[in-house]
């Protein structure tokens, strides 16, 4: 069950597809370049690889379990938390005003990733502090910051979001739980919340429970909405810890997978009310929430790309000590290796280049992120923030949707061995399963991807992507390898079945709500898929040209290779999907109701 | 958890898809025509309703348990046993000679899914019983016969398949176990067999196992196995049962899912040798074997329609009661059931199709087998078995793998109580994940589909039936009907895509093997998309006819609007399959050995 974090090919997409050369040249980012990038990842590795991981296939069989109201996680998990936050990683890309590190999301999303593969489970108490401090840096008071802010850039704390109610989960404006304020600044708040990862646990003194609740009198639905903090632990003047708050875990979650992560169901103001604190204004809380979720929905997406990695190396090395049956081909007389038969190759590339081509698209997207918060330009900051924006939600829809193929890939290349537990494999494709759901399911994100990023904008952003994309053809054009030669064809395809859709959401949004919607999430993948495999023609280009100056001929090669099988196994299927999209929104909704 | 056994549906391919006014025509088969058809589904329906289906959950969190070398199944397993038997379910497609039936699969088939929708880990055990009642009809010595059969017909003795040891899985030839003959007709057998699918257990009073083993100085490979009958209960001359034999149960695993249902781990011989009576000739035991495979085969197909069908119920339930957000359509102004969304209805329609589309296949398939068997014409039982024996690997292999996403989405219908254990949702992705491994993974399907069923015969079976295909398509054409002619088209353009690939395989089965079977498994979900819509097309055209006489309103307008959907929405990805396989070969082995 071991794991070796990938940094080669996630330095190729660091250095040449999000250009950190450029990155280091935003302010702030002056001593981000690719060596730090390089350092990081190494000491990210050791961490992931020798604590990390080992500790993976234990939370599943030993996952962590309440017992009067606290929660014990899984032995070892306390001690790697301990570790994660003494190497200073809670803080990698928090301001160092408030003890972070200040390196960019660039190389940020890779440390995620690999810490992800190593054991999710574990990583989920990370990213929502992650959540929790972006929330307070953008609209915590400053006597909120001084407070919270150091303790969970540290991780010395850690933070939780308290959306769901049991009525309440895609649609937050059903949001029950309700905050009365105490006319000295504070608030008592009372509610029940569900599905709240690392709710309650055992690694840190204190939780910051990040908290959505109604004002008396608030308007309905959304706009009425508030933010507050509400600590686990009263914290006293000079920061040490005060009496226990009335928030407590009643039950936590009986789970398919993920089952080291506390999912509790969290009860607020059983007895006296829980204090809180607000968060900048009353009734601004889920814009302060789509904060926290902007980036809990990027790291989700790491989380489908790292396990997608993860079960990636286990089928791998599996396949390469399995012997069962003689190649097809008659190249050898005895039994070989299983990853000598062409569908297990077929299984292993297919898992391989979703997973790179995911990298590559979220690493590109965070250098896009980068740039939207620290470039000198506002042009340039403005532009970056929009590709960033449209790209939320295809790295998280898409990179976990493929995440949950590819690791069912992965028990499939284990055979009848990967249908047993203590193989390992099926773990992955249990834990892989919530991805698509939490922090936004696809269909939630393919509404974004419709309303807010296509729609609104007439489609601008949309087809400028493909404008770029173009570009990206146009040098496949140029160069005279045949691999690129197929992958131009594929990509300019798919382009252009792109565009269909971009159009078909464009014109409908308003006249046929239904048939665009009808036609989200697929529209989702089908991006998700596109860019992908455009950031691994980029990649074909790099490698093509390093190939040239003799760099790292297998790894280029690789590179060459990997690209070319996604273009003629991923990007094929784009054409059909457009079709299902523009011309079969019909019988989406067609049948009656009480035919199902 | 309920679950309510689609019988309209089923009937309605038995009547129209699989015409069971000509099945019952054929000799032997004179009393089961539709009425017979509807008797024994609604009193099957009754069994798996009101018996099996309340256990499965139970099944799940109450596993069978090893204690002692004796297997304590799920409480509750061995009385719905009983009542299995004593309903004669075991029988019901097994002669008449022997205590059963003699039903035809077309009936058969469907009872079989129920069974299953209803209790997979359950059904199980009578599935791997059908495979050793049809291994010893067909090879079995009469006294084998004498002895074994009507306790096995009856279900008083169940049946296993020992094919697998821990070297040998998917590849045969590795198979170590032996058999040392003892000169009075008997051997005596030696060896591990593991994945054994109620290898021990305490619902019947006695297990025949079918055992693979060698014969000292037998040929090395599949040419050298021989094919044992092994019981755990020696049988006396007047039929009861005698001493324990020399095979135990040493483990069963931890698996994934069908947990109800014990995998065990056999040690045959480890004292005195386990007694095996051999199953008609030495060396001819994988011939044999290939009668219980291809039975148990097609079973698994029907498992993978079985867990569809399951999982779509329970989600349209979860559909029609979750209330969350608006219509996007603005019909509503309060918060709506999700069925209302596009987005889940999507889900629900992909799921629905699938399973329809599957379920039609398999029921066509199974006319196919009875006619195979029964028909007075020889022409007509060659071309019947040959497009039987074409289905199996659709069947078996597309079916199942299409039940992984329908239940992957079931999960998802559910939102974030599809992640919890309780909620029964992922219980069903768990079980299915084991139906593309097991009886043969999809590769050892579409090898089968490659090799015996397409290009040994230089593709003419499967050109007959797109030739078939072809006149459903005029049919169509020459229906009135919107939906006739999207469907017609889509089903055309899927059709030339299919038999492209049809060239590919035969043109470069044996000059690239390893191009074509780098296909194999997307030319087997290729062929199988393409069988099911087709029989969705029918389904159309038959329930257009029937609704212009008036016939079931509401359900005949189901059905075309399914096969709208289907044509529209999975149809339309074959073009893009094809394009993979015939043009995308060369990417799938190209990348180095090392470099994985």
């Amino acid at each position: 069950m071991s794991y070796q974090a990938p940094i080669k090919d996630m330095l190729f997409a660091i250095e040449h597809l999000a250009q950190i050369d450029q990155v280091a040249q935003l302010p702030g980012f002056e001593d981000a370049g690719l060596d730090t990038a390089q350092a990081v990842l190494e000491e990210c590795a050791k961490l992931a690889e020798g604590v990390l991981a080992p500790l993976n296939w234990e939370g599943d069989q030993n996952p962590s379990a309440l017992k009067d109201g606290a929660v014990k996680t899984t032995p070892g998990f306390k001690d790697a938390y301990r570790q994660y936050t003494e190497g200073g990683w809670q803080g990698l890309q928090h301001p160092q005003d408030f003890g972070g590190q200040g390196l960019p999301k660039t190389i940020g999303a890779a440390c995620i990733e690999m810490i992800n593969s190593a054991n999710m489970s574990f990583a989920l108490c990370p990213l929502l502090t992650d959540g929790a401090i972006e929330a307070l840096l953008t609209a915590g008071s400053d006597a909120l910051k001084a407070t919270y802010l150091e303790k969970l850039v540290t991780g010395e704390w850690t933070g939780t979001m308290n959306l769901t109610e049991p009525q309440a989960g895609s649609d937050l404006a059903l949001v029950r739980t309700r905050a009365e304020p105490q006319g000295d600044g504070t608030y008592k708040v009372f509610g029940t919340k569900i599905f709240i990862t690392y709710g309650e646990h055992d690694m840190a003194e204190n939780i910051v429970h990040l908290v959505l609740a109604r004002v008396q009198g608030a308007p309905e639905g959304v706009k009425g909405i508030s933010l507050f903090v509400v600590p686990k632990f009263m914290v006293n003047a000079d920061g040490s810890l005060g009496a226990r708050n009335d928030a407590h875990c009643v039950s936590i979650e009986h789970k398919l997978g993920i089952k080291a992560s506390p999912t509790a169901v969290l009860q607020f103001g059983d007895n006296a009310g829980a204090v809180g604190y607000l968060v900048g204004e009353e009734n601004r809380g889920l814009e302060y929430m789509f904060i926290m979720m902007n980036a809990a929905r990027y790291a989700v997406g790491m989380q489908g790309i790292a396990i997608a990695e993860r079960a990636y190396q286990k089928a791998v090395a599996y396949a390469r000590e399995r012997v069962q049956s003689r190649p097809v081909d008659g190249s050898m007389k005895e039994s070989a290796t299983i990853i000598h038969h062409p569908d297990v190759r077929r299984m292993l590339m297919t898992m391989r280049a979703h997973t790179e081509g995911c990298r590559a698209m979220a690493t590109v997207a965070a250098a896009a992120y980068d740039a939207a918060h620290h470039h000198a330009d506002a042009q340039v900051r403005k532009d970056s923030a929009a590709f960033y924006e449209f790209m939320v939600p295809l790295v998280k829809g898409y990179s976990t949707d493929m995440s949950i193929d590819v690791t069912s890939m992965g028990v499939q290349v284990h055979g009848g061995m990967g249908f047993i537990e203590e193989t390992g494999a099926a773990q992955y494709y249990r834990d892989a399963r919530i991805l698509t759901i939490y922090e936004g399911t696809t269909a939630i994100q393919a509404n974004d991807l419709v309303g807010r990023k296509t729609a609104r904008d007439g489609g601008a952003v949309a087809r400028a992507i493909a404008a770029q994309i173009e570009q990206t053809e146009a040098a496949l054009h140029a160069n005279s390898s045949g691999a690129a030669q197929t992958v131009a064809a594929r990509l300019e395809t798919a382009r252009l079945a792109y565009l269909d859709v971009v159009e078909f959401v464009v014109k409908h949004g308003k006249s046929s709500p239904n048939a665009v919607f009808a036609g989200s999430v697929p529209y989702l993948l089908l991006a998700g898929r596109l860019v992908a495999g455009w950031q691994l023609a980029r990649s074909l280009l790099v490698a093509d040209a390093l190939l040239q100056k003799g760099q790292d001929t297998a790894f280029m090669q690789a590179k060459i290779v990997t690209a070319q099988f996604y273009a003629d196994h991923v990007l094929s299927s784009i054409p059909g999907m457009r079709d299902a999209i523009v011309a079969g929104a019909g019988s989406v909704t067609e049948l009656a109701l009480d035919a199902f």
